[in-house]
């Protein structure tokens, strides 16, 4: 089989780096990296839940999305500059957010809320499925600050989660796609799975040609493999 | 197993149906009704195509999608009022977009945008699957207007496409989830597919529990019988 | 006199037509007909009220007022959409509001705000009148909601509401305008009055030539009699 | 009868001012004082005309309406900070654009824009009345400006416009309310009218009790009476 | 040297001119005018502080700053309309909180929050240096309301302040800008001082050529002098 | 003299650095750092001029500036959500672009428009003094690319610019203020000089106290200090 842009197996992920403490005002904060994709994530720990879980001892986790200007190849408009909403950005929110209450006792950590930052500073494909495997790690320093450092076994969260983007580009099946895979792909797919090997969320579209579900097995297949290796990597990069 | 709320079997739909021109105003239109799921979808043809697509000869398909204040059980604020933006909106807008321009033959339709509007009337969960499963249907119309009433066949089409919603509530797998199940799900997804049995898009979202690989094989399976009724159903009313 | 292009008298109404209940979720919601023009009318019963109304013990009316896209022959934006704002429709909700809250006794229903949506599905003319109208059907559910299903003569009515559009169209004087006549009236006038015939808004515009007293005048008898039959159709629907 | 608040009699306008010229900088502009309400009338002269006018050789003629934030007793939020929207402001400015238009000649200008600015100095009641008999004040000079300096007579107008408010309080009939008339009054009624005594609008409001047709008789005659002082004034500020 | 456009010296002020109470609702209001600058200023008293300072007891002052649309040769748009937000306005009702805030003994007003508003009638250069003179003046009148009425020595403040431009134009340095003058300028700058002499904010701007600190003495010292000028001018206007 | 916090000298940088290329994407782009504030400055090339520069051959420079959420020890919002205008961010902007505006030949670059984005990653005062200073790091890069790789000298640059903050804290003028500092400073000034020692922008603020003369001549020696030695490392870093 052909190799890939950057000279990777179709089951390759790209370098992934995680840089902690990397926004030392956070509560938690890792700059992540996918390759060329860049992400700072951070989460903020405040007091107070939205209106609907007041009253209930529950905490919430909310996420928000964005890249900076020139993280793209053509300059990208800030959001709230003249009325502009980023429908795409809000989406990406959404999923980090609920990628992250899959695995967090809400009833454990009080009428908290949990409020994680993705901003992008270079992005080449996978922003998403970067963020929310750097977002567990800033969440997991928030929750130890949170803690008062207990260690992990302590801390209120039932697993761990990571995410991987996969792909059908040019009838190859391909693990964590850059963005010149990304814009030739006919299937365009992301996984966010828990460290234990269970699945939160599958999203997969066919940009171009419809797929088949055995199609859908092996990108699923692809993914697991590249996620159980993405979790090794968040482990040792919370113990050191 | 115990029967559900109205007393459906597991993998029945709710009474499903189709009033095709409801707005006499749009170049298509239809009311499609998932039992009290009721959601108005409009086709509107104009001339011209986002910036991007300009020179191409290529066509485009977007869409809106929004509630009326009293499609829920409490009332939500319209959209625009006091800069508050609906992001589930967008991200539900985004995805009836692109699930629909998977079957269209874009550089067939010539530099035109057509504009899909779903308006949910009342709510009782699976807005989103009926707002596509009936979106298709004003957009055939819409096409066959273009087209000069030519037949389905001569249309810029490559197949149809339909959707539904599966969960798993209670431990128990189900099509076509109500509000009620909605809100009780460990598992809810929404599957896109085309009439021929291919997949468009697939979103599987634990909300409480994660899930794995046979859970997610079994709503698959769901999915892919309701959609092949959904798809017999829009053919029946395309011919009348 | 020349018939009108659906052939009817120039002190005719079109059709009205009312159906009860149709947004199952609110506490008062009608469909209301006006030949093609359609406009949903919901009744939310929410507490509390605006800031200078709190501590006095009374209650408040409001409305919302929109348009479907595709209600009319051009697709019109969604409000909120990129900073736009529709001021036609600003001026018809509070001018629903004021007339609603004139034939409400708004110390008899404890701090509760009433918010009334209108939403038009098709627009042929006359739609503030016709949201009115059907406004006042809703608002009467609601109200007997509140009260536990009393008679009407307990409501805390002091008396019932409707509206009609009367106009000068090529010289002649015209009953409840459709679009085509609207849009060649030189006055266009829309009258809210009480069911025993009393006004509560008269708003009669010169759109083209400045108009007499005289004219003001047969408008005015004009749209008394159009009154008068949508009060007794009202009363119809209310005790169905 | 009793006297009012000012000691004027029911059909006596308060002290009417205007000082021309009063913004240098614009095509037109006029400071119109109805007792203590000041308002600041501009014109501005603009090439273009909105899209549906575009080829038509029409011109068009658009208003804005504001106040200063302490125009009123209470400070008022200014427009636009926190995405807020003064749907009365968007009311007046439409009433005012609709006023003017009638009595200019809008094929005679060419396709250019005049943008009718009032700017509330001082509210006291009767600011749209004095806005729209200011604002003609100021559209004169205006096409006076455009027509380099020709002869009234020549100028692309049918006719003078101005406006007067009337109302009923506590049983009296009065012209030209100040606010605290205004705010208890139980009919509340704007009137604009041509320079020949016909009718451009007719707005009459039941604030409290609904009210009968020889009321509203008795009103329009009030109305009509302060009108034709109106005008005079208006004639002599132009002539200055 | 070259006179100026209009006759003055290069250290020669415009005529300045302030008329007190003149908008009659607000605790303190004054028309101030450069010249042809003209800007009215309000002082509101209201109860309530922002939220940092909620429970310190002390008080706030903070201001906004908006032109009216043609105060300026070519009109400006409203902020606010279209999303649109007025950048230079909102830098220049920092300045002026901020200028205020420097000689108002904030910990003797009580948790009450003094909103300041500049609005410009007309503009010809000047407009932020007017604006934060005539505020002092009107802030003085609210404090003096807010004190029942005490004289001066007993008044929260520490000092009074005044603000002027200055420019190198063409070579020459001048006080006082006019609007030609400031758009010829060189070096731009705005100077806010106290009574006594002291600096309260130094902003100095090269527009085109950079400059020197010999220059920057220059400029300050013309400035000097002119707010001494100032100075007794708002004594004069708040002792009448 | 007491030390600083960090035991600085009162006229001591903090360390600076620059990382270049830091933004692949970007036709220029530095990482600045002036201790722990770290700024991300890149520049975007452009075709085209706002509308008052077309057809006059020269270019434009636009700025805009941003702080992640967490770039502060408290998280501020992000901009544009819930019609929130952060002015602080537009007025620093302004400045930036004024900034780079006065040393760029704007008629030697073209039609075009240079955009700089500042984001700060995390802030401990000084941040816009480290942005200008990185924006015209970024700047350099953008125009050698522009010019395809040219020297230095035959860049369309007069000068170069770099940026600094003095203060008065605790009576003592110190040089490059963290945030410790800026928050218990009396005077707040920033100083944007070119290359040669002149003086493109002076901002000196009283936060506490007014101050003399004499006061900002000592700030100014202080700030000519820092800057030179910026300038230095300006010039290091683009020759590297």
């Amino acid at each position: 089989m052909a190799l890939r842009f950057d000279n990777r197996q179709p089951d390759e992920l790209r370098e992934v780096k995680f840089t902690r403490n990397y926004i030392e005002h956070a509560e938690g904060s890792v700059l992540v990296e996918f390759g060329k994709t860049r992400v700072v994530c951070t989460a903020t720990v405040g007091e107070g839940v939205p209106g609907w879980l007041r009253g209930t001892g529950k905490g919430w986790i909310t996420a928000e999305y964005a890249m900076l200007p020139r993280a793209t190849g053509q300059r990208t408009r800030r959001d709230g500059r003249q009325g502009y909403v980023n429908a795409r950005a809000l989406e990406i929110a959404r999923l980090i957010g609920r990628s992250l209450r899959a695995v967090v006792k809400l009833d454990k950590i009080g009428e908290r809320t949990i409020t994680i930052d993705c901003d992008v500073l270079t992005a080449d494909g996978g922003t998403r499925t970067a963020a929310i495997t750097g977002a567990y790690v800033a969440l997991h320093e928030a929750l130890s600050w949170l803690g008062g450092g207990k260690e992990t076994g302590a801390l209120p969260l039932s697993d761990s989660v990571a995410a991987i983007s996969v792909g059908i580009v040019h009838g190859s099946e391909l693990l964590d796609l850059c963005y010149r895979e990304d814009v030739a792909a006919d299937v365009d797919a992301n996984i966010v799975m828990t460290g234990n090997g269970r699945l939160i969320e599958v999203q997969a579209t066919a940009e171009g040609e419809p797929y088949d579900r055995a199609a859908l097995d092996r990108l699923l297949d692809l993914a697991t493999g590249g996620i159980k290796t993405l979790v090794e990597l968040q482990k040792k990069a919370l113990e050191s």
